[in-house]
């Protein structure tokens, strides 16, 4: 298969500095639209990723998965894109479109999704490479439209951070009558908070501190709960409909539980690993509620939100790097010392 | 308030059998209706409060709360029921009727439910009296119709053990193309069994060893799993709309919920406590999975399951004895030595 070498900024073990590389990115086939990186956001995962905190990188790894770009060429066989779209590509590249899950449009869920970077790359039969360079060649399936009134540096967080709040959002059917919480307010909660705002949502944040209340409210909150007051968490009991929980260590869930309405459902979508403290059945049975979790979203879920984002002018709240201080941005990430993103201009690799 | 003297069988203590004594039935009210009780199911939980297991036990205690009777007698209010007609009364004899719980028919999830025994009788001010006795006086709202074509005894656990399964079955929308487990085949299981077979399900067992096999099909399953069997194990993976999980201990869900499909859920509904090992979000975030609790099931929900159990002959596989047989029959049930249910004929009281 005929390659193209571009520029990308990757690392080659689980202690090196990011640093400048060139990739392999295969000629456009048949179905496949290339794509100028314009933004790549910053996840918590590209950095658990770089670092092999999960064990499972094969290095040299060049992250990124909240790609916004343009079009610049097409395979014969491309119908839903042109040269010049606006575009992006988010957490996945490739599925296998004959499962169960795929049939559902919840690729995210096939036993053989393909992610954007750390994923088996049929075509060239080596590992995915992300949104840290210059370019990438995505099958037209997996690539989203961008709304082009929206700012396209703050839309790129919308591809992982948003779509996976957004995606337990609609399956738990949150509307104007449904009363939802967020749990920690970092890159995924205050998605949650402006996502859950818009769709009508009565929204509170569950926060440690007084700090975060103006900025909460900023972006949508209709209150704070501060978890470490007794008298607060006595008074939220039996509150929500749906409680969304990004924090990414292990942590007690058992208050949070106690705050669900009958019928109600906590979904965990930051932390992996096993409930420590652990999770009481009591108050699950006593009110038929549930812990659930929930992974990203599929491309039909992520192209409504990006269309929902448009209609409302939603984006995230970023700060804008080159890609020259990515290993900065990660020390700053580590601390929580970004409201709420890093975006990557990737102008910065070209020059 | 007017009483009447009725003879009962309660413990006066923790550490006592359970014996012959009195008890006081309020005359009935407007809007009571008094029962005859015909047969009482005798469920774990009569055995738990009988030994203040749980530390909220008042003595002396009359268990029983799966009470099938005869009308005897109706208050001048009562528009539903007239003398003769064949009723039962399960878990609950009140609610407030005035929360969003009762006013969405789940009376079970009212802050307020009064339990059949062990709750507060506001009528007497004393404690609520269960069904190991000859009469029993509750609020027509409270009761509920048994179709004549049901055996008498054999429908008596559907009060509590089957609803338990019921409302679960129903809420998570179990028909005709669901995937049904059920873990642990006792009092529960062997109606969740029946029931989910009946709704149309095709229904597997989970089941630690195959002395259970030829039981569970001759109940309705289609599969029993042997849960101890990693090579099964492994071929149950992702396969369950909905599980429901009757054990009564900790034990491990973390198999478990291997098992359940993409957005299944696996419901906890006879353990009380800690989820010891710890529950871990992995395989929840990568499936959209949830874990859960349910507690017997509303009002209307036990009569619609009456009406089901009537219209497709269902009832429970029952051992029936006489009141004066049931501290042995509290030893073999601690030993699971029954199939599936005490049922207690109260003729044995009366004589």
């Amino acid at each position: 298969m005929k390659t193209k070498s571009v520029k990308a900024f990757g690392s080659e073990s689980n202690v090196a500095d990011l640093k400048q590389m060139n990739i392999n990115r295969r000629e456009v086939t048949t179905k496949d639209v290339e794509i100028d990186i314009l933004f790549c956001g910053v996840c918590h995962s590209d950095l658990h990723f770089a670092r092999n905190d999960w064990g499972m990188t094969q290095y040299p790894v060049v992250p990124g998965h909240e790609i916004v770009g343009r079009v610049t060429q097409v395979g014969a066989g491309v119908s839903k894109y042109k040269v010049g779209d606006l575009v992006a590509v988010g957490c996945l590249v490739d599925s296998c479109q004959t499962c169960d899950n795929c049939k559902a449009d919840l690729e995210q869920y096939c036993p053989e999704w393909v992610g954007t970077y750390g994923g088996y790359d049929k075509h060239l039969d080596t590992t995915t490479h992300g949104g840290y360079s210059e370019t990438i060649v995505v099958d037209e399936k997996f690539v989203l439209r961008v709304p082009e009134n929206l700012d396209q540096a703050g839309i790129a967080p919308v591809l992982c951070a948003g779509i996976t709040t957004w995606s337990p959002l609609r399956h738990w059917k949150v509307g104007k009558d449904s009363k939802v919480a967020v749990v920690g307010l970092g890159g995924l909660g205050h998605m949650a908070i402006k996502l859950a705002h818009a769709l009508g949502a009565h929204v509170s944040l569950f926060s440690r501190s007084n700090n975060k209340i103006a900025d909460a409210k900023a972006l949508g909150a209709d209150e704070v709960i501060i978890s470490t007051d007794e008298a607060q968490m006595e008074k939220a009991m039996g509150r929500f409909d749906l409680i969304i929980d990004t924090v990414p260590y292990a942590h007690d869930l058992n208050p949070y539980v106690g705050t669900l309405n009958t019928s109600g459902t906590l979904v965990v979508v930051g932390y992996l690993g096993p409930l420590d403290p652990m999770l009481v059945t009591v108050p699950l049975i006593m009110g038929r509620k549930s812990v659930a979790g929930s992974l990203i979203g599929g491309i039909a879920e992520t192209q409504e939100l990006l269309d929902f984002c448009g209609k409302h002018n939603i984006t995230s709240d970023i700060e804008v790097i080159k890609i020259q201080d990515i290993n900065k941005a990660y020390e700053r990430m580590l601390k929580s010392d970004v409201k709420y993103r890093f975006v990557i201009d990737m102008k910065s690799l070209k020059n």
